[in-house]
Order: structure tokens, then C-alpha cells, then sequence
């Protein structure tokens, strides 16, 4: 923007001075991946339920108290009590004057004692960008005995949550050019909207595969080679995103889907990136957890040395839920050594993850031992915790499938349902000449009548024509 | 890489089997701007001080016991002591069971209970994407208290670390094409990694500009109007990063200098970005820190209302150290409020940055007061630092210049040196043949024959023939 300003009129004539205005930063000329980037989990309608918060805090009336916050897997916030060994480490780790007290446990002590020993001494210092090594030796040890397969510390890095473990995974995948050359990353559809929003930030063309809603969100094949198919003209499909138990969806994929999918992923070059942060939420009956890299192994020949495969876990779901701390890893199978290289090396210029994060992550991963004294009311806190998130799930598919207008499929996993809503014609026609999505009216609605705060199922994607909600 | 392969030979015919091989990764397939970033700080001299180190503690004999790390800024690791009344806060944050205890004192639970009050009774939650209110508004109170000017907590997000912090801004402004709409980033030479890296990173265009050895490393307006001509044709120019106090030359700017600094950015329309991490690190005897922000706004006129500035801070610097607990903030001034959006947008799908990393940051912009139970504790462990870190900088300059080979400016802030060397000619000529970069070979040589961890001035830029190091 340069403009003339007419500085002084002397007689007729006119002094013009040429005046360059600073010109600022706008939506226009900012990186465009930044503006179409969406994250709907802190989208609008959790804006809405803060400024109701403020509000009703200031004074103002509500036909509710205060907000119940069903938008984002918050354990904590939603009043589920932290585990207290873990809040023991942490604080004889922050501050060792602990150590000489009767405050903690004496196998707390030993945990902060050998974390600190591999650290200098202090939680203060900057750890390999990696991570702590006592404690990639130690998830190591843990991924062993979850699936009775060697595991290497040196492939395992941490991170600040599952999060940025995912992000830089996707980066190191995307090319992000335009056209024939672009990567494109196959995502669950209804998924956990990190997924869209890190393609949207690397510019990654996202390829949507739906999860079969009349079959419990399960995961087919044909749908995943149908996707495919779809897009192969624009972009060169590099990786492929499972996440198991299902978010926003609950489900836990049986062995045998896992294998295939692994199948799927071998015959057309890509990469697995598997979500397993819920590891820990499992409450169908008779299946446990199978990892990825379990399914992997079992299937022998060459795709089990070959196949690419990133596997996510956080300390922030499960039975401890510490969202806050920021812990989290990712375990490398069959990575290229220099592509690996590579990766951490993008991983230096962050320095390292949050020390108390891979802490946290440290503990979760060598919990109390039967010997130890704080074995019993360790998993006596577990139990309870993971038993009273088992007792919601049932009572909210319970609830929601008593409604009318309203199916959930049982939660198998997870820590979330996503029923969905029939909405009468009339809801539609409204929402539409509002120039809003039908669900998310449903969920305003929802927010301002009732107090409760909850995610519309576009954030997540959905069939068109259905809708849903995750709480 | 499709390929066929024999696999029964029957009598003379053969049954060929179209067999695919799974196409993994390589450094030709995946993200080009991962490959081309460079992180000097983790490079390869100190992987080798980390083989080095597992040599020793595997019993291997060398002319030194342990390496000594010179190579980063890692405060603790290099034997600085915590503040106590840090580690206070944290430990009663992490177990709310030491309120009931006199182990911590009681300004130390006030900020704890204060603290978690904020965000729901526990430090397992999410926070807001840009941080705890309240430590946004200590943030808030600190920087007016500093400045004598007002600051609003809307403006301020926290971040895993300063590092977390200016990777957004710099993400934010990179349009990331080729050519002429490609963003350029003006940068100091020698300058911190993390600029290049992260320019690489989001394939800006970086515009180097030269520090003034022979005056102190002084920013001179001539330079960076002549590095900015030098490439007006390659990007569109868009920030403007400046250090200060300067990592890695310990230099502390004249109010002079960033006035006339701030002013050419306004003249050729460039956001700066204030890296002013190093702000309680000051050596200088009679001149104080000047912010950006306070010297943007006694510029007054337009310029003070217009001009786009972020300043990044850190607890991973000054008295604090605490590098490992990853805590930073960033104050945006004259943001456009739909840019600023779009940058706390960005910021939500990472959810939220370590909460005790931003517990962290609130007790070092909310340090005890003098009426408080710890304020003499605290205010002696801080002086007691700073007063060592200051011998420190006068010892290391004073030895470096008595050195033959070695010439030394003053340092007047932050925590680094970088000395030049007069290497021989035989010397460069023999790392030539070898092909290294002389520094490069002369650090090698430091960790080889003595143990001792500095970097090559090749990873922070230095004047072509000219031979530096950081310690």
C-alpha cells in the first residue's frame, strides 16, 4: 500500500508528500497452510462454553452453574484423581529435600533417584533430543513385555504428548508440493482432528477413508481401496493412519483388521501410523489390546522386516490422564536408518520434550512392581479409575440408545462416544438458513440451553447427511 | 520398484511372478526442508562427545575423565544450582500433600494453590492453547513492571520453551513457495541454529546479515540494508530477527541501536522478532537491558502503534536455568487481530504447552516479594548465579585474549562466548584435505585430545575465512 498525502496547500498548489504506510501481516499473506489448518476439538463452540464460563463467573444468570466440559479427553478436569505415585516421583524429582522425608514411597525415591542420576542430577538440564535414556530403555522394556517382541531404545524417541510425536511424523512424510508430487496421508473418517489439521500444516492431501458406523466403526478394506483408488491421480499416497481403540469412535479393532490393514499398507507403500494412545482404555469383555507391531511380527515373511510402521502412545489418556505433564512416545519398526537419522535430527532444534513429561511417561511405563511398597494402592487406584471410565461407557451408550433419535455403538475402547443424532428436517432447514452445520447448532444449542459442552461430529467428519457428536 | 522374480523353473519354461517390492522411505522421498535443516548445537562433534562419554563409563582409558560440555546453554548441567523456592512451587503443585507440610514455605504454596486453583484443582489438565490465564497475566504484570508501559494477557501465549515460540511466528509468516512470493527472514551471523533450522524447516528464504566483530559485534543499519538489497529479487522480505543480549556473541544492544533497527524494519514493512531470552543475563557495568517493545514505543508516532514486533522469553536462561522444564513466552505487540487468531489457531492442536513448564515461567515473572517468607533465600540464590556467571564472563574473555591466536570481544549478556582463531595455514590446509571446515576440525581436535565440547562457529555463521567457536 503506497499512497500520496496532501501535506500543505500553498496558494493553489499542492504539496504532495509520498507517504509508505507499514504494511502489516494479514490472513492474505500469512502461510496459507496456517489459516486452513482446523483443530474443532478448541474450535468454536469451546470458545463459546469459555465465554459462558467468564460470564457466569462475572454474575450473570444461566439456567445452569457452570459448564460440563464433554469436548476433549480431560481426565482430570472431569474429576478423575491423578495417580498418586506418579504425583510422588514428581515431587521428589523437582525437589530431592524429599528424598529425606517419610513423604514418598521409598520405590517413588528409586524412580526420581535413577532419573535424576541419568540426567545430571536435575530436572532442569536439557536431555538427547530424544529423550532420557533410562527411560527409552525403559519403554522399551515395557513394549517387550506387551507384546513378547524385542523392542531397541533406539528407535523409541519422546515426546511432549502423543502430539508432536504424530506431527513430526507427518512432516518428515510430506512433500508439500502441489499436484503429482504431493503426499497424501490416508485418515479414519469420523478421526481425531490433529490428523486434518497437521496435513492442513504441511500440506499433505488428506485422503478420507469412512469407518463402517453400522458395524461398530470398524475399519474394511474395500473402503480403505476404494479411497485409494479415488485420489491416486492427485498426490502420491505415503502413509496411513489407524487409530486403535477408536477417537472419536470407541471401537478396538480385532487382530485379524489390524492384519489386514497392515496387508493393505504393504502393497501400496505406506507408512502406518499407529495411534495407540488407549491402550490402557479397553473394556470389551473378552478382547484385549493388540499392537500393531504384535500383528506385524505374526504376519512373517518379508513385509514384517519391511513395513514402516510409527506406533504413538501418551501418558495422557489411559488410567493416569495427565494431559498437563506433556508425555508421550513413539516407537520406530522398520525405519530406514538415515531416514531415522534425519527425523531426529528435525527433532534437535526443539532440544528435547518436557523432563517431567518423560518422567511421567517413565513411570507409566515401569509401574510398581509386586514387590514394591506401592504395588497395592497403585493398582488399586488403576482399577478403580479404569473401572469407574468402564461404568460410563456402558451407562452413556446405555443412555444415549434409550433416546430417541439418538445410536451409539457399544465402546469398546477409548475414552469417548459418538452417537449419532437424527435430526428432524425442520433442525436442518434452521440450521441451514443460519448458515451453520446441523450438528453444530445441535451442539450450541446444547452449550447455551444446558450448560453441557460437547464436539460436533464435523469437526470429526461424518457420512454426509449423518450426524453426530463426540462426548 | 517393480521387479519380477523366477520361482519354478519347469522343465524349459519359466513362471515368472510379478513380484512388487515394498517401496520404503529414503532420504530422496521424504520432506525436503527436514533434510536440508541444520542443528550445529546437537551436531556431530557433540554425537561424538556423547560416544566419548559411553566409552569412558565402559571403562576405555583417555587423557580426561569426563567430558566437559561447553557445547549449549544448559545451565544445571554445568553445575548452576536450582532456585529452591522453584522447586518449592513445583513439588507443592505436583502433591498438593506437601501443604500440609512445613517442608515448603508459604509464599511457595501460595503460588502453588493459586496456580492450581486456575486450572482445576490439578496440573494433569489441558490449558487454554496460549496457557493458564493467570500465568498470562503475571506474564502480563511482569513486562509493565519492566517496561513501565501497559501489556495485555490476551497478547501473550506460553510455549514449551522460547524455541516452541518463535517456530510458530516463523511457521506463521512462511508462504513456503519458490521464487518471488517466497518469505525471507532476516537473520544474524553468527546467529542462534535455531533461526536456520527453522527457516529450512518452513523453506524461508534466509537473509544473512553480518554482526560487527570488529566493534563489539554491533548491529550496524548499513549492513542490514545491504543485506536486504543483496536479495529483494529472491523472496519477499517479512521479519526480521535480532538477539539480544546475543547468542552466541554476548553482546548487549544500546537503546541507539534497536531504536534505528526498529526503524528499518518499519521502513521496508518487517515484523521483528525479538529473541530477548538473555534479558536477566546482563554484564554490562552501567548500562541496564532495554526491551524492544519499551524502545518501540519512545519512538512514538505511527511507527509505535503500527510497527509488528514478537519478543520471546525463556526460563531456561538467566538465574533460572531450568532448560529441562520447557517453559517460554511470547508477547505479540500490534498483531492484527485476525493474524493473531490464526496464530493461536495454530497453536490449539498441540494442545497446550507443559503446564509445569508454564509454572515455571509464572514464578520467574512472580518471584517473591520483599515482605515474603522467601523473598532473602531467593534473592541470594539469584545474585549469587548471576554474580558467578558475570567471573565467569570476565574470566573467559580475559583468558581467551591472553591466548596467542585467540582475540575475544567483551561479553555483555546472555551466557556464551565466541572467540576467533587464528588457525595456521598448515592447519586449514590439512582440514581442507580432510574436508572439514577448519573450526570444525580444530573443535574435533578439543574433544579428541582434552574433552572439552564447544561448537565449530561454521553452525553459527562467521565472516568467510574467519575461524570462531562457542563456549
Amino acid at each position: 500500500m503506497c499512497g500520496f498525502r496532501l501535506v500543505q496547500i500553498v496558494g493553489r498548489s499542492c504539496i504532495i508528500q509520498n507517504v509508505r504506510a507499514y504494511q502489516k501481516m494479514s490472513c492474505d499473506t500469512i502461510n496459507p497452510h496456517v489459516v486452513k489448518l482446523q483443530y474443532a476439538v478448541r474450535g468454536p463452540i469451546v470458545l463459546r462454553a469459555l465465554e459462558l464460563e467468564k460470564e457466569i463467573s462475572q454474575g450473570s444468570k444461566k439456567r445452569f452453574d457452570k459448564i460440563i466440559r464433554c469436548n476433549i479427553g480431560d481426565c482430570h478436569a472431569s474429576g478423575q484423581r491423578p495417580i498418586s505415585f506418579i504425583r510422588e516421583v514428581l515431587c521428589a524429582t523437582t525437589n530431592t529435600q524429599i528424598m529425606d522425608t517419610n513423604l514418598v514411597q521409598d520405590d517413588a525415591k528409586l524412580r526420581a533417584r535413577r532419573f535424576l542420576d541419568s540426567c545430571g542430577g536435575s530436572v532442569g538440564v536439557y536431555s538427547q533430543s530424544t529423550g532420557v535414556e533410562v527411560v527409552r530403555e525403559d519403554v522399551a522394556q515395557y513394549i517387550e513385555q506387551r507384546d513378547q517382541l524385542s523392542a531397541n531404545p533406539q528407535n523409541i524417541f519422546l515426546s511432549n504428548g502423543a502430539s508432536e510425536a504424530v506431527k513430526s511424523i507427518l512432516q518428515l512424510i510430506s512433500t508439500g508440493e502441489d499436484g503429482s508430487r504431493r503426499s497424501g496421508v490416508m485418515v479414519p473418517i469420523p478421526q481425531y482432528p490433529l490428523y486434518s489439521a497437521t496435513n492442513a500444516e504441511y500440506n499433505a492431501y488428506q485422503i478420507d477413508y469412512y469407518l463402517d458406523e453400522s458395524n461398530g466403526w470398524d475399519l474394511s478394506i474395500e473402503q480403505l481401496e476404494e479411497a485409494l483408488n479415488k485420489c491416486k491421480d492427485k498426490c502420491i499416497p505415503r502413509a496411513l493412519v489407524v487409530i486403535n481403540p477408536g477417537n472419536p469412535t470407541g471401537q478396538l479393532l480385532s487382530k485379524d483388521t489390524i492384519t489386514s490393514v497392515l496387508k493393505f499398507a504393504y502393497k501400496h507403500n505406506l507408512v502406518v501410523l499407529a495411534d495407540e494412545v488407549y491402550q490402557h482404555n479397553i473394556y470389551a469383555p473378552d478382547t484385549g489390546f493388540t499392537s500393531f507391531k504384535r500383528a506385524l511380527h505374526d504376519i512373517r515373511g518379508r513385509i514384517s522386516t519391511e513395513l514402516q510402521l510409527a506406533s504413538f502412545m501418551s501418558c495422557s489418556k489411559g488410567y493416569m490422564g495427565e494431559c498437563g505433564l506433556r508425555g508421550g512416545y513413539c516407537e520406530l519398526v522398520n525405519f530406514p536408518e538415515d531416514v531415522q537419522q534425519q527425523l531426529y535430527k528435525s527433532l534437535s532444534a526443539r532440544l528435547c520434550s518436557s523432563l517431567l513429561g518423560q518422567l511421567t511417561m517413565d513411570v507409566v511405563v515401569n509401574p510398581p512392581k509386586p514387590h514394591e511398597p506401592s504395588y497395592n494402592s497403585f493398582m488399586e487406584e488403576k482399577s478403580s479409575v479404569l473401572e469407574e471410565l468402564k461404568q460410563k461407557a456402558e451407562l452413556t451408550t446405555k443412555s444415549l440408545n434409550s433416546l430417541q433419535g439418538f445410536s451409539c455403538n457399544p465402546i469398546t475402547g477409548a475414552m469417548y462416544a459418538f452417537p449419532r443424532i437424527d435430526l428432524p428436517k425442520k433442525a436442518i432447514e434452521i440450521a441451514k438458513s443460519k448458515g451453520m452445520q446441523p450438528d453444530f447448532m445441535y451442539c450450541l444449542e446444547l452449550l447455551e440451553e444446558y450448560g453441557v459442552c460437547v464436539v460436533p461430529g464435523s469437526g470429526f467428519g461424518q457420512v454426509p447427511g449423518t450426524w453426530h457428536f463426540r462426548t
